[in-house]
């Protein structure tokens, strides 16, 4: 079967707290809708700071969260000399110390991971596509770099829509885009 | 089969003339041997400049070559703002226009390529391994994020020892790393 692919880019959640310590009083405003029903891009951009270095410009994801979380890639990681784990999203057991910078303060948490590939789904869906009882699929990109992603963990919820997530390393090495169809597949 | 992989961060080949211009009479130092006999990782490095942004300390390996080579990852390339063609080492047909900066002067060429995905090999060791007559192999990572790469292109030479490249692309987002055992198989 073929599903609509999202590549993110590096990007962050916050909760309530942690946005009034990072904006204050500013609205959290709209810029784009996502594909995932609710979930939008926001006008507010943070900056992440580690010891060895800083990422400006990187985007707040809204609505706000039950969970602060620093969303990067193994290159992203590199960069900022830390070795964030691979997690789902929520599951902030390990996760890296960073400082998330706003225009009216910054937080300083455990709170970066990188993302495992996923695949949003909702109950009547995974139940059409028979995946009920399946926790993970592959994703098969083709092209001039043919790639077959393993571990695409499977994220049901009655919000969800059909789409692959991938971050930027993934994405880009198999040279896949957002927008792309992309088949799945169970081994 | 296992072979051993190593990760390649974007890098600059050179031409005798382009080094002259930009290093003038400096000489070119060795810094560390790399896996392929004769090749290293040199003392100099070099800024890459587009119209939208400039990468620098981007590292110059020797020996100089017959041509000039920038290779980048895709993630580069948004960066930088350009669309670099996939291509086998050499091959610059369609090569991106970047410029490229070192201590003594400049040179702007078409020679930003994103190196396809490849294995060096021997002809004994390509018979050995039974890949004579075989242009393309699949390599499977395993760990966290399970990835099968296709499209790793065979690069026979004399001088070549059995070594699987791979892109910071490709390498982070299968969380996979130089000195990593990496199974090659045929489709």
């Amino acid at each position: 079967m073929k599903v609509l692919l999202g590549v993110s880019n590096r990007h962050v959640h916050l909760t309530e707290e942690d946005y009034k310590i990072l904006f204050g009083d500013e609205p959290l405003n709209k810029v784009k809708d996502l594909v995932q029903p609710g979930q939008f891009s926001s006008d507010k951009k943070v900056s992440i700071k580690t010891e060895k270095r800083t990422i400006d410009n990187v985007r707040l994801l809204g609505p706000l969260r039950s969970y602060t979380q620093v969303e990067i890639s193994k290159t992203d990681s590199f960069s900022l000399g830390i070795n964030p784990p691979v997690r789902n999203s929520g599951e902030l057991d390990g996760a890296e110390v960073v400082t998330i910078i706003g225009t009216n303060g910054e937080v300083t948490k455990p709170c970066c991971i990188i993302a495992n590939r996923h695949l949003h789904i909702s109950p009547s869906q995974r139940e059409e596509l028979g995946l009920v009882g399946i926790d993970k699929v592959y994703a098969k990109v083709v092209g001039e770099k043919e790639t077959i992603f393993g571990d695409v963990y499977i994220k049901e919820s009655p919000d969800y829509t059909l789409e692959l997530h991938l971050d930027t390393d993934d994405g880009n090495g198999a040279l896949a885009k957002t927008g792309d169809e992309i088949e799945i597949f169970i081994q």
